[in-house]
């Protein structure tokens, strides 16, 4: 008789696997019932591939950011409720889920489930408070980074900023025994962010020769947009899975937990770094092994992941059209409304809005005034025919008239000046809107970043809108989009004197919007010193601006704060947005130049 | 020879006093010139009042809060500098003064500074991170609570919400020997926060048996308002002076330190606190006595405190006149522009502009249309009249006809709807605006928080203009600040009519507010309920509200977010305002019905 109620060569030899399916689900903000029916709907398609461990995304239950709806008691309390069906659904698998865990305080949670049990609830520990991110303002941070022992596998759980620290759970919980790491996400998109989150995880997954499991959310919420692209990275650093950008999947893998084992073993760094670990009371907590799972002997052909590789201009084209979808969609609106002008940023956002929504879901209004050329006509027509969507035509001369009119008085000895171009913007929005009002369509506005941030545009003019797709694109990446765009079309979908007419607003006559501002190539670039890299002027006159154009640049920045401030949403791409991303006072007398 | 190097009898028995002096500024956030000007001749006044010591509010160099400048390094080196002219400055007295120190991160800090040598800065220990607060988003937190020896006095200084923790530095400095504690401030209003800290401040001087000076600062900065009230409370937690409210003042008060030492050898509880004081290396740091203020034998006689309480109503409409003259004054507006509509909001707008800024400053636009009543046209006349600024008049008439007419084909069978009536609301919205952009005017938004709350309001019509003065003013409350007002002037300044007719928006014949709202008696308590309190659906009802009503207030408030993101700032004054304070997202499906 053994003394091992297995055979000694089992014990020892068997092959540890793990068949793991991740989540890569968008939920919605508050819609607590359909985020459960989604997860629900994974957790049976995962069991389907034979999965024994389904993982989804950091707050997947409330949706990521809920902000102040965390603040409600009621709103805590019916995301437990949420939880619970998702546990009740559970049976014979291991899910791990995020939600909003009350003890005493709230924290940013992640249940790990077994067949129905929860068996324990790990707290994010690494708050972030920056950015666009207030996790102070809500969340108590955990001070717990335990172990679980599911079978043969150990593996420890950890949600978003957490994996960013190197001193953090992940290294504690790999040297105190985890041979996987799940790290759950609802990590924002912006240009190039995913090479940054890659070149990160292999490198935690090499440091503590774990499999790293990095999971993110995708979809977009107000000024944020989450892109996906989760991805598996062996104990050696190899990434071995990928998820798909800007779209659900559910990604199915094979671990083979054993080689870990054996990496360990050759791995003479980490077997230091476990002689010197302090002591860290760490718990390792049993996870029940789903009866059911256990029992699935023959396992399903897993499906091809369905990642594929993009160029930056397919990547920042594809964050816009799926942020306009899900914010026209999340918020129920029946279809969009693009104010045409025959200038590129129109052009650009019908272009995306149509392919966000299909053409049936967009309609384009053509403003004209006597400013307005019979290019700008011609291209607009050109570019609705292309698209197949309707253009309507209304022309602003009319009620323009009479607003000179009704002012006469008024303004008696009074020069022409801005205001008269700000009233025809104005009239425009004034139209847009009342489209808006009688057919319950939302309109997509068409400013860019560039002119965000210099203020050169007409607050409730242009401004006036529901969704502003290119509030965090700059003047130059918009004709690069448009040029992919059509690359991609193979033809002239935009319009090609669209791509190289000089940019104007048509409030005046013969007006360039080089009247105003320096050229987009010179202006762009100073931007993003001033804004996205907080460069003094100093430093941007080292860059080899002017110092009249340095300075004219950043005081425009400086006073279109309020402007800024009664903009609608964009979707946020860079690492400095306007909106939550960047807090400036209005009121500020400070001068940097 | 004596041991002693001053007479025995001298040495122990001298009375230790202080003449401290509080300087209750109004500094402008980014003007750190401006703010340097100010403590310079705030300094010299104290000087003249012989005072040893002068305290300055937090963050007084770059004003409260200086929010995202503060991630430039640009601006914290500048902020450096200005701190150093104040340092240039304090010849022959010592000045504790608020500032963004900067060492290795950058942290919110007080210099004390004695007679042109910094001898030591404290960092602030609590940051707030919720409400209008994000100091986790900027500020490293302190972890020295040192104590400071100036000749015979003992002091502790700290900032703010150190002071809010019983555990905080104020008891720790306290226990180990200040008997004067230095609590600078920049804590902005709400109603009834002035007593909230009085009985806290009394409190912590009472538990400490110190004397607790509290300084604020005095001034709008965007959405918030600080109120001064200063307060200084002694040894036994009795006020021993009081700064204005709502305006700048000089306090300057002797301070019996002697008496702090004879109050805690008759206090047990305190003696027993000191003996059970665990070990925390406290630090004790001299601070020299400046020779000049030394030399000072006949001190000058001291100003009269100018504080006068308030009841409620003065208080809100201080507080409004304060906000919106800091707005006006410190955003460089000539003037300002209120849309008359002769409604009790409209006129109590232009009312407290009025007290705010000059009746010179202050112009009414009046915008009838066939719906607008007789009275409505006498009452706004009238109102003018009283507060004798000048009243323009355009009819939006024509404009209107025109833009139907030229909607007419788009919105071709279709029936009229909010579309016709939003129209009147932007056609307006674009009157004031031109006026705005033509005379340089700040347009002041007259909408309620109760209109804001549940959005009967209009975006880009009524919502148009720089400063929404009552955005967080419930409609019963602008009645009663109305009323108020009106006994101030013991005439009815505001006209008698205005306050008992029925609330209308005039767009539409025969309307009322009451057609799709509830009583504001009604409304107002269920808003309070949800927004100020997150009281849950439950609740509300059982508060008394008609399930009915309580489901269409909650659906209105919740689906309103998007307009209120695009609306203009306004002066917090509860403790759940719109903007910073409540964030809110615009997409979500959260119910809570």
């Amino acid at each position: 008789m053994s003394l091992y109620k297995v055979p000694l060569m089992d014990y020892y030899f068997r092959m540890k696997e793990l068949r793991i399916a991740l989540a890569q689900i968008n939920p919605t903000v508050g819609d607590l019932r359909g985020n459960v029916e989604k997860c629900i709907a994974y957790m049976r398609d995962a069991r389907k591939y034979g999965a024994e461990m389904v993982v989804f995304p950091e707050l997947c239950i409330t949706g990521y950011p809920p902000e102040d709806l965390l603040l409600k008691p009621q709103f805590v309390s019916d995301n437990l409720k949420a939880l619970d069906k998702v546990r009740e659904a559970t049976t014979g698998i291991v899910a791990i889920v995020g939600f909003v865990d009350r003890n005493e305080d709230i924290y940013n949670a992640a249940a790990v489930i077994s067949n129905k049990r929860v068996v324990d609830v790990y707290h994010k520990m690494y708050l972030p408070n920056y950015g666009p991110f207030d996790e102070y303002r809500y969340f108590q941070s955990g001070t717990r980074y335990p172990v679980y022992k599911m079978g043969d596998v150990h593996f420890g759980v950890n949600i978003c900023e957490d994996i960013w620290y190197p001193e953090g759970p992940t290294t504690i919980q790999a040297l105190s025994g985890a041979e996987l790491i799940l790290n759950i996400n609802a990590s924002p998109y912006t240009v190039g962010k995913a090479d940054v989150r890659e070149s990160k995880i292999v490198t935690r997954a090499d440091d503590s020769a774990a499999i790293v499991v990095y999971l993110n959310t995708v979809g977009g919420q107000d000024e944020l947009l989450f892109d996906g692209g989760s991805i598996i990275a062996d104990e050696k650093g190899d990434i071995i899975a990928r998820g798909k950008l800007f779209e659900e999947e559910l990604i199915v893998c094979d671990l083979d937990i054993e080689g870990v084992f054996m990496h360990r073993l050759q791995h003479p760094l980490r077997r230091q770094q476990v002689l010197n670990l302090e002591e860290t009371n760490i718990e390792i907590i049993d996870v029940p092994v789903p009866k059911t799972t256990a029992k699935a002997k023959q396992k399903p052909k897993l499906p091809k992941p369905g990642f594929c590789p993009m160029e930056e201009e397919e990547e920042i084209y594809s964050a816009l059209t799926l942020g306009v979808r899900d914010y026209v969609n999340k918020n129920g609106f029946k279809g969009t409304l693009v104010g045409m002008s025959g200038g590129i940023d129109s052009s650009l956002v019908a272009t995306i809005a149509v392919d966000a929504l299909g053409k049936g879901n967009v309609t384009g209004l053509f403003m004209p005034s006597p400013y307005t050329s019979r290019e700008s006509r011609e291209d607009s027509r050109a570019l609705c025919k292309n698209l197949g969507i309707k253009l309507l035509e209304i022309p602003i001369e009319k009620i323009f008239k009479s607003y000179l009119d009704t002012l006469k008085g008024v303004f008696k000895g009074k020069k022409p000046d801005t205001t008269e171009e700000n009233l025809q913007a104005r009239i425009r929005g004034n139209l847009l809107m009342a489209l808006s009002n009688k057919f319950g369509w939302l309109v997509l506005t068409t400013g860019n970043k560039s002119e965000m941030s210099v203020g050169y545009a007409t607050l409730y003019g242009d401004m006036a809108g529901g969704f502003a797709m290119l509030k965090d694109v700059a003047k130059t990446t918009v004709y690069a989009l448009a040029e992919w765009r059509n690359a991609k079309a193979e033809k002239f979908l935009i319009p090609e004197r669209v791509i190289w007419k000089e940019p104007t607003a048509e409030l005046a006559p013969d007006q360039l919007d080089t009247d105003s501002l320096p050229p987009y190539e010179v202006l762009d670039p100073v931007l993003q010193a001033y804004i996205e890299e907080e460069m003094s002027f100093d430093e941007i006159l080292s860059m080899g601006c002017a110092p009249k154009c340095a300075k004219d640049v950043i005081r425009m920045i400086d006073r279109s704060e309020y402007k800024r401030r009664q903009s609608p949403p964009g979707i946020k791409i860079t690492p400095r947005a306007f909106g939550k991303d960047r807090r400036f006072p209005i009121t500020s007398k400070y001068k940097s130049y």
